[in-house]
């Protein structure tokens, strides 16, 4: 028998209908779920079972609220909450209580979700790691830095989890631990109340165990129209493979996971067919590191000033003084070529349908101390384009392997429909 | 004699180099100027004398702290600050106190500035007014959404303030008041605890009383170099007169300031020819409404939620549950055909070093209940392009009226040199 805390979100939603389920029983589930858990993979940088029975309880008694009427989540903990602390990964906020709820946080409890918690973010969404460790080995990381979402949803803690992407921050925990990760379009989902890291890159996404729990989250956040995804066929599609510039950087294993890929989605007829980033990408991972250089230590300008000895030495020394460094110029013209390069994907885009190109260079690493490589995550974020990781494959170490793809700017539903037809043909059953 | 709060803020600076000005005789100017006016013009939503002298005195102490060292300024109340309350000019937020400043707040502390206190914003930079009269007429409205702000620099309180602007709310309060305001190119300055209206449009701009003044404070708050403005003529720049689609929305008294300055500007050897707006502009600003209207009611759920009794009818009624109203494919559709006017300019401007359009339909309206039409900062506002306006011209009313120049996206500082050349040539002396 399956246990609710099992249960897609779309299928809770469908028992809530049918009377079948009540919201405290999932809640409930997914409580003891946690409780379970949480000593192996630490998810949660707050949790109160309490207050989430709380909520459960009430929406069993009032009308179904929205989309995600009943549904558990969890939010980053670089987003404000009202009703829980929000620590943005730093000791320097630790219990800190904003006042109001982030507008993606508001949105999802007008449309009827349940906040469970609080996940481990690294340090403002940047590199020092926080306590997460990945749930299918608890020795290898769970990549970052929205590190608790991606562990949470993945080990079925909640159906539904919150996370930012300013380098490779949703999609890079995704693979690595297992679990479908959505970065939208840059601007679909406000980062208000959200702890600016890059403002030119920062992007709120999503977690969950399905594509139709994705479009149901999307429709819950945006507090839009839920419609099921369009039908989509595999056969037709036209499919670019990009093994981009970071290509020696991927393992064997990764290698293998990619090609395979690309030959069974052309089995399944689609026609795939090579894509090579040209001319403006030249340098555009310096560029990505440019912007982000320039921007980081401005947003980060109150805690530089007044709590320098709290920031890690690895932020502090390495990141913000460094990018402090970096003259307006250099910024300015970085910003210039990666408009550049948003040209150029969005002419690209007239021959494809999607990208295909790799979640991450490799299984999550050994150790907790490096939350992994985000170079193949930077080309969706950077260019302003969704993506989305599925997790196909496992690795040599039994970890997972995800595969990316990506769609054309604005094109958010589209691209998860394609991924909802490629994913079962792409899926290896490990 | 002149007294201090009438200094420039390069003038003032020069004065410290000098060591013939200390930072507290010119705060206390200030102060003494501002205790002087305030109760006619209500500019402060926040004012603290003694944390003002406090910050001068320490200033006065240390060493040189950046390009902005001892310059008072203000900041738009709906920017966050760890010393003084916020409340976003809504009673739901009296005497809320922010845990940090926001970025653009501590790059300008950083940089030496001193704030002053918090200027009347309207209520959540909508359409809702505050307490601020037009320095020039208490009768009149300063404009809005930045009301303060522009009331402030423009009576010689300060000779710094922080604006933002979604529709028109920083260019025309400074037009209506009578000082300069500069709107950058969208995110040029992070909008990071700056409380969100519509997060497509949100730009933090500057009021000044001088284009030095200008590139002076923008250097502070960007925390780069401050380097002079670049010398430049009148003669041989090219200008395109667009007087927009909104054209018979200008008072006769507007219409001639405006032609009036192109001939001007052509008299002093400018090429000046009329920009029509075309094609993709069809119903433009119902594009803009169609975004706003589809955000705005977003970013503010949680007051939407938790305090609708606290929210003017005007906004919850007119504006919060009109845009609710409002489908995802509209709002798509908006956002797509807006990229395509930016795109549109970007190519017009190859032909334009400066667009020269009015700033404001007619002087400041009589009553304090309206804060005037937008419509003439909207072209720039939703381009993203940067746009400043100058004082340089009276109606028959006695009130300010304005001339903005706009420039290409990214070119701040070459328009603030173009407006720094074109000022004394427009300036009418009145």
């Amino acid at each position: 028998m399956t246990e609710p805390y099992e249960l897609s979100a779309t299928d809770a939603a469908a028992r809530f209908d049918a009377g079948s389920l009540t919201v405290e029983a999932l809640v409930a589930s997914c409580i003891a779920r946690i409780e379970a858990r949480e000593d192996a993979v630490r998810a949660w940088k707050h949790f109160d079972r309490d207050a989430a029975l709380a909520q459960a309880r009430a929406l069993d008694r009032g009308p179904k609220r929205g989309p995600i009427h009943g549904i558990p989540f969890g939010a980053k903990d670089i987003i404000d909450t009202a009703t829980m602390p929000t620590g943005y990964g730093s000791p320097i906020y630790e219990g800190h209580q904003p006042a109001i709820d982030a507008p993606c946080v508001a949105l999802s409890l007008q449309s009827g979700g349940v906040l469970m918690g609080k996940t481990v973010s690294t340090e403002f969404a940047s590199r020092h790691p926080g306590a997460t460790r990945n749930p299918h080995n608890p020795a290898h990381t769970p990549g970052g830095s929205s590190s608790g979402s991606g562990a949470a949803v993945a080990d079925k803690m909640v159906p539904f989890a919150f996370g930012t992407q300013t380098g490779g921050s949703v999609i890079r925990p995704a693979a690595f631990c297992g679990c479908i990760g959505y970065k939208p379009t840059y601007g679909l989902i406000s980062a208000a109340g959200v702890k600016e890291n890059t403002r030119s890159f920062d992007t709120v996404g999503l977690y969950a165990r399905t594509l139709d729990d994705i479009a149901l989250f999307r429709a819950g956040v945006l507090a839009v129209d839920h419609e099921p995804l369009a039908p989509c066929s595999v056969s037709g599609l036209r499919i670019g493979f990009c093994r981009t510039m970071f290509w020696d950087r991927a393992s064997e294993a990764t290698h293998k996971v990619l090609e395979s890929a690309a030959e069974t989605l052309a089995r399944a007829g689609a026609a795939v067919s090579d894509l090579t980033l040209e001319g403006p990408f030249d340098g555009y991972e310096d560029l990505g590191k440019t912007v982000t250089g320039f921007e980081f230590p401005r947003a980060l300008t109150f805690e530089r000033t007044h709590h320098p000895e709290k920031l890690s030495e690895e932020l502090f020394e390495k990141r913000l003084k460094a990018g402090l460094e970096i003259d307006f110029e250099t910024y300015q013209s970085a910003l210039e070529k990666l408009a550049a390069c948003r040209c150029w994907l969005a002419d690209a885009f007239a021959g494809y349908d999607a990208i295909l190109t790799p979640s991450a260079p490799d299984e999550a690493p050994e150790g907790l101390g490096y939350t992994g490589d985000p170079c193949f995550n930077i080309l969706a974020t950077w260019t302003y384009t969704p993506a989305v990781t599925l997790p196909t494959s496992t690795g040599p170490k039994g970890l997972p392997i995800g595969v990316q793809l990506m769609g054309p700017h604005g094109q958010d539903l589209r691209l998860l429909a394609i991924a909802k037809a490629a994913f079962p043909v792409l899926w290896e059953g490990v």
